[in-house]
């Protein structure tokens, strides 16, 4: 075969996952192969999937399965994989459960498709890239997270709202971990080039940066389940710039050996990422806050990782 | 305002709803109001997915709700609302239980909105597209029903797997009632041009009818939950082509005042599908086999029609 | 009819006039009538265009004419009409004649479509507009003209390429006129939110500011006519921003009513447009440097407006 | 490099060469070389292309050349070049000349990239490709030309039209020649799975297999060139099959080897189309009159053959 389409990993059929399959069949990224200790889930929503496609007029494959023999020579890996936190659990004990899914499904798919790119979602994305390049031994630039497309997704949408204008000329900016701790740089976010900080007052600024931090609880606690729709397409713009080299410069979880003076950790921070994974990580100057606030980001993510034992 | 998107209300927002919403979004149809009785749900939802507006590049709003009044003014109203069978609960009752919800949301919506057009996904659609209709008191071209875009998508996914060629270019026909009354007309099928009958065994072609009619079953079975995302595509196909005037030849469920014999029922058959809504219903000749389905297949809708009491 | 689709009118049916026709049927926005004053070019540009729809997948009417009356009741006027420069014409006979033209083409187009936006790339396109909003009589915000979007795509692919980046993700900002004295804003330009300042130096961002201020010269030199590949995107981009409404904050050619200090004038400025043309013109902060780059650029457009006596 | 975009090679930059790059590049099927005799023209037209990328947003480098070593180790090798007849020239005179074009920049192109697939436009395509092979040594199911994808196009268009309906679900079905001696195949056209036989009178059909017969010199009379648009469009689809191996069943030209009883010989028929360039020639049944119309096509292609000296 001289021409191939590209084939995609996805590791959990929930409805992250499962979303996220839909998308990239969509944008027609390639195979996909959904996979999932559920018998019957993956193989139903791969099957619905791909029934779509005379409609939306794709041409590939979307599998799902419980055997990971079918994801064999996969280009890209991603995973979704994890557990919801359960009434009387701990977040550390979730943490450490979780740690353990995303070791295992890792070991035994990075073993079938050794030269795969790893993209990692399963929560928290910065830790569990730790863990998934530690399960795999994947080179570095070849392990990325998931965080900042999403956050910076949600900081633009807010933006735009808050404007009345279209989110396509809103740029927007998160470093640093997911969560309470991101760090979305006010100072480097514009609308068509102007900087919001000519465009709205601090007041209203402030209240964004907090919704943005807050948007995963938003809609979970909207929903009752986490969001899935906007971090499938985080994942497919992820996908995509790898694998049509596009050497995008988006914000993403990366592994810093060195760079804004951290070693041996994943944290999120703009990178170029293209046909070989993260191509380079970008440094940005810091104000002191913003020093403060990406220092104490990465701190937080240390403190779980200080407890797997790596 | 000049110019001004589109709005299209969605009630429900379960799977198939929300995926309905989401998959419209990504094609740009317009802005979006997802309606639901469960209060958090619908909200959630649509947040997710319009969160996803930056990096997909739209620029519409999408609202979740529960309250009918934001969908005031919109131009089409899908209604996939509906509940599943219950353990203990008969088929019979089941219609009854699902007729009122149609009937209701319907009344509710098409008074809000009296110049939309309303496209059912509701099961049974064909039931339901009637229902739906004296509801709203709606002339009869502006309520069509769902599922001979889903099963014909079907049937050309199922072809193409067994030719191993793109679905884009095979062409099936199906019509009549959604189920396993449903007449997929294998002669008038063909790929690239070339009549499948040349192309596959007829044994092969008997056993890909048969998985046709059971293709919803096959995918509940699996998953449990009955298929959302095939049927969002359906959907979304059916209101691109009314939006955009599109005058497509599809099967879609519509009412029927003479064609093919029959009055005052909503059945599936070829139809142009333009900005009117069903522009025109298309009468193919039939094969004394193929009528004798067809009658079979309009029997099968009348049955439960008839216990409504209309 | 209850939906039907926009109809855009493009005046010009030369390679810019033609290529904008192909470029707006590949993205459906609207049926579209290419008009021309030479019998056959605009009906076969027109009709090659419209036998692409069965493999593009647009279900839309391309038609070419000669008479302005198929153009009644369009929604959009898209006016590329003028003539290149002859060897002994002046730059000031060259004006004239194409304020002529064009005045003359939108007062007849304008006419059988009252309720339109004109949108202007004649060139240059910042008189013309002003010609064009005179010759209709339509208000200032239904009158905008092209070249920021251009210039700016321009400034960014050169970005792009110097960094090795997706332009994807590079923000430019191009104010003033088009030409020699158009106002590209680095300080505004940014790389997936970071100041290009940071990443390149100054001399090579100066030389990328002189390619984008030279950048249609550069086209034509090498092909012998004016570009026409860009410029069209462009229109399309602006078109879609309208007929969507959108909200784009892009840079286009809009009236000043006081804005930047500046009357009675038709000036590239930082706008937000959509479904009523220009919705908002937005005022960014100059430095001094900038504020003088900004009156030159408006003096160069004032001069050649005050040959025509209006 | 883990993952790099396609590299696609376009001989030829006049209008058809130069908008099948612009094509291309809009969706995204790879980095594009464009080579041309003439010095500047690929090379502008290439600029101005490419600087459409912000805006329509494609990461891609698009470049042009007159130079064969930048399309080394393409992928896919389209060929567009070759002159039209000027005064005083006969056909036999024209196919020599072109013959010569396309089998020298075939010899040069083939050698930088011996594992490309040919793609062959120049006219006669069928006559072309059989010296584009020989040219190249390539083997047979690595050289493909166009001729059926664009016929089939216009016949859709045509149906489309007189049925008022969308294009989309035309399906239509041309064999043979390019030209007068093409054999379109009414009894294998259908809408939406109907039948055209059913739909429209015979005289009516008549007439519009004569116009697709004759539809390359209705745009050539009107315009005065031949026609790009849809061609380029033809051209696109058939090397995004190749390179998402989408297994497309379209009519292309194609060598026999036997089938239809014809031997060394490129001719257009139906063929499953992938990822190694032709996959399969499939065999239609002809009745009499269409085996008659096809051996004449066929001759029609050998006379000019036998003048090649082959």
């Amino acid at each position: 075969m001289m021409f191939k389409r590209n084939k995609i990993t996805i590791i959990g059929a929930g409805a992250t996952g499962a979303t996220t399959a839909h998308v990239m069949a969509l944008k027609e990224l390639g195979d996909i192969v959904l996979v999932d200790v559920a018998p019957g889930i993956p193989e139903g929503k791969a099957l619905d999937i791909w029934e779509a496609g005379p409609i939306e007029r794709f041409s590939l494959k979307v599998v799902g399965t419980t055997d990971y023999e079918l994801t064999r020579d996969s280009d890209i890996i991603v995973v979704t994989a994890g557990m919801p936190r359960k009434p009387g659990m701990s977040r550390d004990d979730l943490l450490k459960v979780n740690a353990e899914i995303v070791h295992q499904v890792v070991a035994q798919a990075s073993q079938l498709s050794p030269n795969a790119i790893l993209v990692i979602l399963s929560n928290p994305a910065d830790v569990m890239a730790y863990v998934a390049q530690k399960a795999s031994g994947f080179p570095y630039h070849r392990v990325i997270g998931q965080a900042g497309v999403l956050d910076s997704a949600r900081f633009r949408a807010f933006l735009a709202d808050a404007l009345q204008v279209s989110p396509k000329d809103v740029t927007a900016f998160v470093m640093g971990g997911h969560g309470d701790d991101m760090v979305p740089l006010v100072r480097y976010s514009s609308v068509g080039g102007i900087p919001v900080e000519k465009l709205l007052p601090q007041e209203t600024l402030n209240q964004i940066v907090q919704r943005t931090r807050t948007g995963g609880g938003e809609v979970l606690n909207l929903m009752k389940i986490s969001a899935f729709y906007a971090p499938a397409s985080s994942l497919a713009e992820m996908v995509e710039a790898i694998l049509k080299d596009e050497r995008r410069v988006i914000p993403v979880i990366s592994y810093l050996d060195g760079e804004y003076g951290e070693h041996d950790i994943f944290v999120g921070v703009p990178a170029i990422v293209g046909g070989n994974g993260i191509e380079k990580v970008l440094e940005v100057e810091f104000t002191d806050e913003e020093r403060a606030a990406f220092a104490k980001s990465v701190a937080a993510v240390r403190k779980p990782l200080s407890m797997l034992n790596y």
